[in-house]
């Protein structure tokens, strides 16, 4: 039987490959079977009715159920879960065969079990392989893999699990062994998931924006408007977003490396590093990474808000009044060496703290930071990272200058927005001024290092441990 | 014979290699020589005249070809196709031997035949293997792999194919299996290439680019030249490109998504997803990303142009003279709140637009949609994808404002350059805004689920199918 | 005993693993314990202390050295090189056993074998193998492997490597075969290196931004203030960075093109491509990419200084300045079509140079330089990069225009430093001129396709070798 299959894609004399056995004439099952004939497989649909053909990619044969598992060592399910009741009376035929589940659901944990441990109960004789759930039909009908080019696979027969990563291997999928069928729960949820370690973030710069848009708003528009009836709501656009993201993006950066810091003090406190951190130390500590790119994200924005200032009508505007007022008095300006300096410094400091931003950026994409070695990233990713946020607060700073000092700015009584968004900055600035002074420096550092400020009941035990230290 | 073999490289317990041949003392024959070397193998060379060796990498020897062949399994053959013939007198000593063609050709499909597939004409008996044709040799000297460090490896036997992909793993580079000899022609072609996936793209964006540039400089140089004898020739540098880019780069992000759209109402139209897309939008969908990125160039420079302009001379020319003009009147002026709304607005929409822009273009790096799963990719690139093309429409609707209305704008008729830029972005949206209508939307992924509007005739058989769809 | 050991993170029905043995409770062997176990590793370690197994993963278990190395096949030697004395005594009982020695020092080439060998001398009956030495103890814990998901790995026993190389892949790790033991001492060295690649670049960017600073402060601070005792120190944080940088960057990019004409001009002089290159020649080659990068780093300061111009208090105050100047004498000011020409060419050739700039570092990011072939990859880094080099240059000669030969610029005689910034880029790109004219190029072109013009004695050879040429 297996001689009178039709095979596209390959010769005479090419590598004869094992026919595949497909459940299931969907989309899915569909551009699947149209892949693996690209890639010389012979593929055999197993359908209700045979005759069922029309759609089918041209090359492949459909047979009933039965017959067409026969055909192949491995058969490729691509029915939704609700309709895995047939397969049961399939049980006996499929006693050894590789049953491959390659059912998504529509939401996370939508069964108690996994699709594909459910099937292993239906059909205990077959080796049920979890895989290729996460290809898109999409995909397999064009080969263009771009966004799931990894298959994640699970079973718990290793012979079985090899054989369909070998599958995966030729069409052109990079096949990741996760184990035991256990693991199909996790790879079910898998596509289901919309940027999981990016929520966390992103509720936080959210809640920020938030906070800092409405300060913003009753400070610049509606106070000026309830004291002195002026509407400056055309600062809507521009002027409010170019306050409320610099200082979004500040917090951001320190929020990066507060935790470390956080963490040191834990450390230094316990006289141990072999305790666990708290868990929101452990979560916060996990999507630094993530924070970092939405802190380099605002503050992107805050560049182009900034570069777009000159053009803007009303700044023109305002600089052009001032400037008639200046020359009715007709005579002279004096160049303010001070102004010039403090303006010139301010821009300065956020130029060169935006280019470090950027490189943190660029260092933290997977190609890059998969190039350079521990105490690479490290570098980059602290001592460059900390030197950032030294320039991005001092840049604040110096757009402060004394305005802090002047009770007037202070319009009903509150501070401006960024002394508000500097304080997490400074805050995280000092520890970390505290951290490697030398004396501190040096216990940490021995505390990382392994040694342990212990109990005297405990000291025995720790001397024998710090001889097989690494 | 092996063991009076020099190595070089590895030490006297290292892992004993297999000795290697090189028929060809070319410069690839030398490189791959001098790595294969460097990796711990032992090298041979087949030459005409066994003397022939100071130009060979230190380490190998020289043997004429038949002992040469009788010291390894596997021969590199680094010779041009012209030269092939000499093989066809060892036919004999190559029974078995697995003979690697590294050649390529100077032009895309130059022989009716592959190397490779000509190669194993001659010799019958050898195991003809393509690859490492699409590394070069000063790749293979240097060991700096930047470009190539994928080799597509393909041959008929399954066996001599693997140990080649070994030799290949180590000596540092990442081979494919690329199955049977009959890849090798495409293999052969595709260090030929250049950027195929771009030709469309830029084609289209050249012709854009030309029809804008003309159609600005008739409207903007030559209309205010022939009517008002202004030469205004200096706006070619920079004013005539800033409204040449943005124009381009709304209408090729518009072309990305038109193609998707185009899809759904033909779907619509025919009640079935299940017949093939016209090839014209087949290969149109397959360059949707290299369209994207060059929009995404367009509008980077059409931001810098932007950026530049309170700096150019000309523009502050203007406004220090329409100053002058204002003080003469001696009165103080009053700001525009509409002005400087609309303008806001028109900067503000502007650079959020662009600031998505950036992120689809840095989620389209392979390493980062390597990263992400079909879903997450899915909401970047469609869902963001509109917003961004929403926000850049209304940034140029903003810009036109009321200027549509105004019957001298249409210099000889014709209407302004950012009215044509609009045309097809407006069709994308208001077609997007018909499909996601909830009927419309309901009808259309019932089609994506499978359902199809069928003829009666048809009926029975479809139910049957749908039992089985994923 | 095997039967006894607790396995977490696994199923009754989960795939059997090896149990593996750790000597050491440090941070690393901790770490290392608890990573297997998650992968389903029973892991048994070994310490002198049984007892001491507080701080250990759960689901580890601790025996005596000899017991916890009877349970298994490989173990991991997770302790200090001071302290590997102990091993010599176990020396019997680890024949034939896998021994891995994951030990980093503090320096590079701290002692004159590497660990490895060092311990292959001690237990020369186990198999020593090196590795994982490169991941961290924190990467280990977490999972997250971003910097450190490759694994070099070595040893002279084929089989033992292949068994470390699995462990390591089921742990999500990303082994890489480098051979015979001798590589441990690279191996080693690996994770001390910071940027060695970069090195050069680094030091050459810092003596041009040196030089170049100090060259602009006498030329545009010392100069006025010495001369007509005018204070411009404000000028410190941005027109004299911004002198700087444009400089270095373009510098910079010539450099990165200069090592590639020098070769073609050695190659003529010699007649060949078959001799080396001298040393520092090859050096150079080898860190272009460096250069290039941050060669962009400076232009993208550079763009960003020039930005931030018109927002500046100083240059605002000059142009009003002028302004009220010119309003005095009550009239019209015309605009100068030629001021205008030069400076909108200068911005747009900028702009446009800077642009190609973008995409030169864009595609060498790994990801993206990976996914092209070796012609597209020569096409853009060369031949885009000689058009951005060519675009810069004229940027800075429109820049200058006619200042050279303005004898009032020279100040105390010295040029500009935008005549100093041209020298090289103006070298570079005339000896490129010489090298793409045709009869130079037809040369050099059959030089490197392998021809060699010899000396008459030697003639007879090099006819053979041709035939053989790929």
């Amino acid at each position: 039987m297996e001689n009178s299959l039709v095979m596209t894609g390959g010769g005479e004399n090419a590598n004869k490959r094992d026919t595949i056995c497909i459940f299931g004439t969907g989309d899915f099952g569909r551009s699947l079977g149209m892949r693996l004939l690209k890639s010389g497989y012979p593929v055999v649909y197993g359908s209700r009715d045979a005759r069922n053909s029309t759609l089918l990619p041209s090359g492949a044969q459909v047979f009933s159920h039965v017959e067409a598992l026969n055909t192949s060592k491995i058969i490729f399910l691509a029915v939704h879960r609700e309709n895995y009741d047939f397969i049961s009376a399939l049980s006996d035929q499929l006693d050894g065969k590789v049953l491959v589940d390659v059912s998504n659901n529509l939401k996370v944990n939508q069964y108690p079990e996994s699709n594909a441990q459910y099937l292993s109960q239906l059909v205990p004789k077959a080796k049920v392989v979890k895989g290729f759930n996460t290809v898109s039909a999409w995909a397999l009908q064009s080969g263009n893999f771009d966004a799931s080019s990894q298959v994640f696979v699970c079973g718990d027969d290793n012979q079985s699990k090899q054989l369909v990563m070998d599958v995966a291997r030729s069409i052109g999928l990079t096949p990741l062994d996760q184990r035991s069928l256990l693991a199909a729960e996790e790879i079910e949820n898998y596509p289901l998931q919309l940027f999981p370690m990016w929520r966390l973030p992103f509720r936080i710069t959210a809640g920020l924006t938030v906070f800092f848009f409405i300060y913003c708003v009753v400070i610049d528009i509606i106070y000026p408007y309830a004291k002195e009836n002026n509407d400056f709501s055309y600062k809507l656009a521009i002027s409010v977003p170019n306050r409320v993201f610099p200082n979004v993006s500040l917090i951001l950066l320190s929020l990066v490396y507060l935790p470390g810091v956080i963490a040191a003090f834990i450390q230094l406190h316990r006289g141990t590093k072999y305790k666990r951190f708290p868990d929101w130390l452990d979560r916060w500590m996990l999507c630094r990474k993530q924070l970092g790119l939405v802190a380099l994200a605002c503050a992107f924005l805050h560049v182009l808000y900034t570069f777009v200032l000159p053009t803007r009508y009303s700044v023109r505007w305002r600089w052009i009044n001032s400037l008639i007022e200046e020359s009715k008095k007709n005579k002279t300006m004096q160049i303010s060496k001070v102004l010039s300096w403090r303006l010139d410094l301010y821009f300065a400091l956020g130029i060169l703290g935006f280019a470090l931003y950027i490189l943190l950026g660029i260092t933290s994409l997977p190609s890059v930071s998969n190039n350079v070695n521990w105490r690479e990233f490290r570098f980059v990713q602290s001592k460059l990272g900390y030197v950032t946020l030294l320039l991005c607060t001092a840049h604040a700073a110096v757009y402060g200058w004394d305005r802090f000092l002047q009770s007037k700015r202070y319009r009903w009584g509150l501070p401006q927005a960024y002394m508000l968004g500097m304080v997490i900055p400074c805050t995280v600035l000092v520890l970390k001024l505290i951290l490697i002074t030398p004396c501190v420096d040096k216990m940490i550092t021995r505390i990382r290092q392994g040694w342990e400020r212990v109990p005297k009941d405990e000291k025995v035990q720790t001397f024998v441990n710090k001889s097989s230290l690494v």
